[in-house]
């Protein structure tokens, strides 16, 4: 099966403690979809300016990802978040977001996309979310990824979208705020109160967590040292999940671990470079070497 | 075989966000004990003053713990601690230290405990843990709990003590403190290079790191919601681990997966009630069906 990712395509601006890039290419649904490309067939669904560099089209389509969803706004500039990373690599402070022509984004998905059994709601304003699930016929498995913005400004919105969607991801902070609960278990059980199916809880370095009516999963990281920017990991994160489902093509404990276990391999070769550089590098063999040495050190 | 356990023997009093109790059982020694208790004969080592309530030295030992290493100082008081735990139930508030006479213990170990083979140097001074290796004769496996505590006003004994341990047990933002790193991996792999053969980074919620010369193996904690004080978790992980490893005999991989598995498991129980009220309600059969619900959660 293939997936459609719909979300941000941006141009970041970033600064880490030891290195600085301008305009490189991010987004949610660019670091989804390429997360995704690993495993299945990706639709993109997103919005650009004229100032959008042809060739960030060219790389994802050299990766069989479907770019005509891709609309270029006349007259309009590519939506641009810069950041600045503390020492810690884990807290980060925004400097400027200019929304451009995010900020009326409309997505129209073709005729062929609305066909689509898996979809990820990459992270982006839940208006956006429920115009998709609008469009959509019918989907086997519809995901969302949020953060803290969309909980504290569009929460009533947010709420009517936990009871259209399959899935729900967001980190353990985003779990606790939204539900006004101290403990991450008792967060998720009350998320899943709230409608979806399930909910993923991504803990960055301390991996993850997968809980719904049936089962609780849970998944350790990736050790990496080497965090060069950590920007796109929790998009790799719901992408790499995604994908791997979309390619199975069933919901099943044992997939949705598999599934789970890629999301945060995916985000461990993100976090290695800047935008897509690390992730360009690597193959899925990369990825299924990671697999196995996660699962020798995490058996017991 | 038997495990030597040394540390302090406390009493304890706890605020909590919805409950408090004073002068209850506590200690590193006497959790570390308890939790090693489940799996192996237990030598315990400490100091307590006149003030100490029998019933439980009686308590301990109906667990088959040996309590003939418990000093009773003369006309001296017991340690005390005071604490009080905020709503998110991690952070917590030292209110009163009182050292009394474990503020010039000279732990004196009978005979027969000189020759332990497997022993734990639970939380406390290093000047207290130095005297332990002094008058061991050739142990198979020493290993040290230490704290910010000791980091802080120890450092230089803490350093002299890493090159006489097999192994050190601390939490992640010590392991960070100890070595001025801020990945906790690099941080794990440096404490390495200052003396023991392995560390365990303890990482409370989100589980336990074990890094040696030649693996890493990563361990999620129970998902626990019910905590009702989180006093002496940390010693119970440590005598859990180690307890199980003086079981066994051997120290191999796989055992000490086994091992740390077990020292989460011992943990998760302890913080469900206050001082050892919830550990002394359970069996080995409970541990080990959270063991298989754990492998079941973790495995993917």
């Amino acid at each position: 099966m293939s997936l459609l990712v719909v979300g941000s395509v941006a141009l970041d601006s970033i600064e880490t403690p030891s290195a600085a890039r301008e305009n490189i290419l991010g987004g949610s649904a660019v670091f989804g979809s390429f997360a995704a490309s690993f495993f299945a067939p990706v639709q993109l669904v997103g919005v650009v300016g004229e100032d959008w560099p042809v060739e960030h089209t060219r790389l994802l389509e050299r990766r069989g990802i479907d770019m005509s969803g891709l609309e270029v706004s006349k007259g309009g500039k590519t939506f641009r978040w810069s950041g600045k990373y503390m020492r810690n690599m884990n807290d980060r402070e925004t400097l400027e977001t200019q929304l451009n022509v995010l900020g009326d984004f409309q997505p129209k998905l073709p005729e062929t996309f609305r066909r689509a059994q898996f979809v990820l709601l990459g992270n982006g304003s839940t208006v956006t979310q429920h115009m998709v699930i609008d469009q959509l016929a019918g989907a086997d498995l519809v995901v969302a990824d949020t953060m803290n913005l969309w909980i504290n400004i569009e929460r009533e919105s947010l709420d009517r979208l936990l009871k259209r969607i399959d899935g729900l991801v967001l980190n353990d902070e985003e779990a606790k705020m939204l539900t006004d609960e101290l403990n991450v278990v008792t967060a998720g059980r009350r998320i899943l109160d709230m409608g979806p199916k399930f909910v993923v809880i991504k803990k960055g370095e301390h991996g993850a967590m997968f809980l719904s009516g049936y089962d609780a999963f849970l998944f350790p990281a990736y050790p990496t040292e080497g965090v060069v920017d950590p920007t796109g990991a929790g998009d790799c994160f719901a992408g790499g999940m995604m994908g791997y489902l979309a390619s199975v093509g069933r919901i099943e404990p044992e997939t949705i671990k598999t599934a789970i276990a890629y999301g945060t391999l995916v985000a461990s070769f993100c976090v290695e470079g800047f935008s897509l550089d690390r992730l360009s590098a690597i193959t899925k063999a990369d990825l299924d070497r990671r697999l196995g040495e996660l699962r020798q050190m995490a058996s017991f």
